[in-house]
């Protein structure tokens, strides 16, 4: 075979096009059949926005601006086309029994349609990260050297039944130079296909490639495995739900995926604290928005400031709604306070509760605190209370997690609040990103290596 | 259930032993009896360095580098009983009929073992990367932030039969504040035995704790199995190896994997290039060393060039001892020159030789020669020689690898040519790491937040 061949067969291979393209090919290319299986049409969908995202790549900040700045006004254009097929998803949610909470998160109305193209605006305002030079330096032998950020690539994303996640993940994927191929909750479906064919009209129309974006949701779960397993074609998977679906990536996926999310996030406070702040924080934390993986669930209390803390913090928990699931030593004092608890298992001291639910614990000791956390942390954020130094460089040291805060609540664990902009999520694990996942996590480095006909002995 | 309960059941756990283990416990626990199915006894091997990761990460620098600096001068100091080790590997693979090359590299004799011990010493020498402050800031609300670079935690390295990478993986992991659980190959069995007990020994010496090591090789590939599903107890498994061995573990891997060392690196020589540096790069890139991940596989020729170029490089590469694949434009100029050739099919433009073979084609055109890259490339090292600045800037932004040289031999793709000291291996994939990855690379970060009773409105 002759290169010139290789590259045919290869170009042809990049345009096979599947059954839900609506995209028409400039260059004139005539196109093979689509693969009539769904790993090959999934394939096909991930090696279109491949060759996309080598366009997104080099775009300059101005190009990019400008499509996302249309996709906004598109956006408000099309909001009855949105809310109508919202409408769709939305009494199919209710014919069959989807609960109360989940309902509102899929229903779009104009304010939200909207407060979706807003954001989108913030993230055109937003700083490219792409081109970044990260680190320099010309070698001895002068040969220059230079890490330089540029794109990921092609970007995965899983999430629920959540309209507002399809524009915003496809538009901060965008923003760094990225592709992005969306599956959203089935729940959605209706609203997603339009939301995705606004978004894919924008880009062409501004001059990038529609491909750039595209929704799998056609295929169902079967689509998602076949996502999975798009290694070389799909450079990074970010999961966004619930746990169950985060398990499920991070267990059948060979792309490397970025784990997002649970926050079993505690509140220690310490034999030192101010009680007043301690107070307030957990407050704070528990109650200002419950079903965020920001939100404190487990309170911690050192032994030596329970029987000054708990009885002011368990009638202000009790009286906020919150239900308490404690130890021993906090339902003793609890019951000579006439406040009602529930004994905590191990359930309550491992779960995310996401519900105003706090699992309370008195510890003997910081040390006792830190295993505690250690042990049942899902390495999101815990925030410790305390005047005394030794005791937070101590917490902040050995406590493993993403955010550790000192004398503040674990609500601020936040892309926005952390000056980050907009967010992608919020990584639990260690590898490539930890924390609130801004436009810089979703790219990678290059190095670019220059000489002068450099050979190495 | 109360915390203490909890506690007490954690403890326990962390503390269960395996029939390979002869970690004295220091605190005078009694253990629980050994799990006796594999599974449990490798999960309890990398609990064991879960609770060792915690004392190594808040070890300052003095300690870590003492420790060492002591197993540098341990390993001379067993030097007969290394070599003795081994011996009893090389006759192993002998009787089996080993390869002579991968005989030589799991032979050790006195001089290797002193190499190795030397390598220990550079790595003392080396910056410590825990500590140090990425980003920082004060928001406006007065919370002040920073993210600090902290160890990964728990670092599962599996490779094959080369012993001194035991050392090397190791002595890197431990330096970055990192437990390491490693699986070598078989065939260095009894020598990697002897020298992870040498390292367990200087860790316990030197107040670390010697669990902060460990081999699971006792296991077998099953052992590695549970290894790559320990995901929650190991942090990042990185394979070294042959692509084989990548490819199992990136398949069966839940613990992030970062992939590393596929190098089909290609020269690829423009119209406008100094045909004698072109000349000097490309021996150096492909006959410097074959057997390495830098080495170039392929060497693509500008149409224009071609005339000019191969008379050059055709004869020097045969003269060198190079077999070249080529296709047919090529292998029509190689006839008129009298060099043999044998036609370039696909396997040639995809495989990464590791002998002295390259694949040489002629491209029309910057875009075939990018084409071609895109298409066959494992993403590692991709060098262009030409004196035309618009050609090196649309090579360094559209070739999608790790690390792309301007008129620089492949060959400089190394930790140690980079300037980044020791070197773990080349990742060629974007998440985390690209390109050599030093000791930052064996770090992840974490953010500090401190503030004075902030809470979020």
């Amino acid at each position: 075979m002759t290169i010139a061949e290789a590259e045919h067969a290869h170009g042809a291979q990049a345009h096979v096009h599947s059954h839900d393209d609506d995209h028409h090919d400039e260059q004139g290319h005539t196109h093979d059949p689509a693969p009539d299986d769904v790993r090959g049409q999934v394939r096909a969908v991930c090696a279109r926005a491949r060759e996309a995202a080598r366009a997104l790549a080099t775009a300059p900040r101005t190009v990019k601006d400008a499509a996302l700045t249309a996709l906004a006004d598109d956006l408000v254009a099309a909001t009855d086309r949105i809310v109508a097929a919202n409408a769709q998803d939305v009494a199919r949610g209710e014919a069959g029994g989807m609960a109360a909470g989940l309902l509102d998160r899929l229903r779009l109305d104009p304010a939200r349609v909207a407060a979706i193209a807003d954001a989108v605006r913030d993230v055109v305002r937003l700083p490219d990260p792409v081109g970044e030079v990260v680190r320099g330096s010309t070698l001895t032998n002068g040969l220059r050297l230079r890490q330089v950020r540029v794109p990921m690539g092609v970007v995965g994303m899983v999430y629920e039944a959540r309209p507002n996640v399809t524009v915003d993940a496809a538009v901060l994927a965008l923003k760094a130079g990225n592709a992005a191929v969306l599956r959203g909750g089935s729940a959605a479906e209706a609203t997603n296909t339009v939301l995705v064919e606004v978004i894919r009209a924008a880009l062409e129309r501004n001059g990038l490639p529609a491909d750039a974006v595209a929704s799998i949701d056609a295929w169902g779960r079967e689509g998602v495995v076949h996502l999975m397993q798009a290694r070389g074609l799909v450079d990074l998977l970010v999961p966004r739900g619930g746990a169950g679906l985060i398990r499920t990536v991070v267990e059948n996926s060979t792309v490397p995926v970025i784990e997002t999310g649970t926050g079993n996030c505690h509140v220690y406070v310490d034999a030192s604290a101010d009680l007043g702040q301690a107070l307030a924080i957990t407050l704070n934390a528990k109650t200002r928005r419950v079903g965020v993986c920001n939100a404190a669930e487990t309170l911690l209390v050192h032994a030596d400031a329970a029987a000054a803390f708990l009885p002011l913090v368990l009638p202000a928990l009790r009286d906020a709604g919150v239900t308490l699931h404690t130890d021993e030593r906090t339902a003793a004092a609890a019951a000579d306070l006439g406040v009602d608890v529930l004994p905590a298992g191990e359930k309550d001291w491992g779960d995310e509760y996401l519900s105003m639910d706090l699992a309370v614990g008195v510890v003997d000791s910081l040390d006792a605190a830190i295993a505690h956390i250690r042990r049942w942390s899902s390495g999101h954020t815990e925030a410790i209370c305390t005047t005394d130094l030794r005791a937070a460089d101590r917490f902040t040291a050995e406590v493993d997690s993403a955010v550790v805060a000192v004398n503040a609540s674990t609500a601020f664990t936040d892309g926005a609040e952390f000056g980050l902009g907009a967010e992608v999520g919020i990584s639990t694990q260690k590898l490539h990103a930890r924390g609130p996942m801004g436009l810089a996590e979703l790219t990678s480095t290059k190095w670019v290596v220059t000489g002068d006909g450099h050979t190495r002995p």
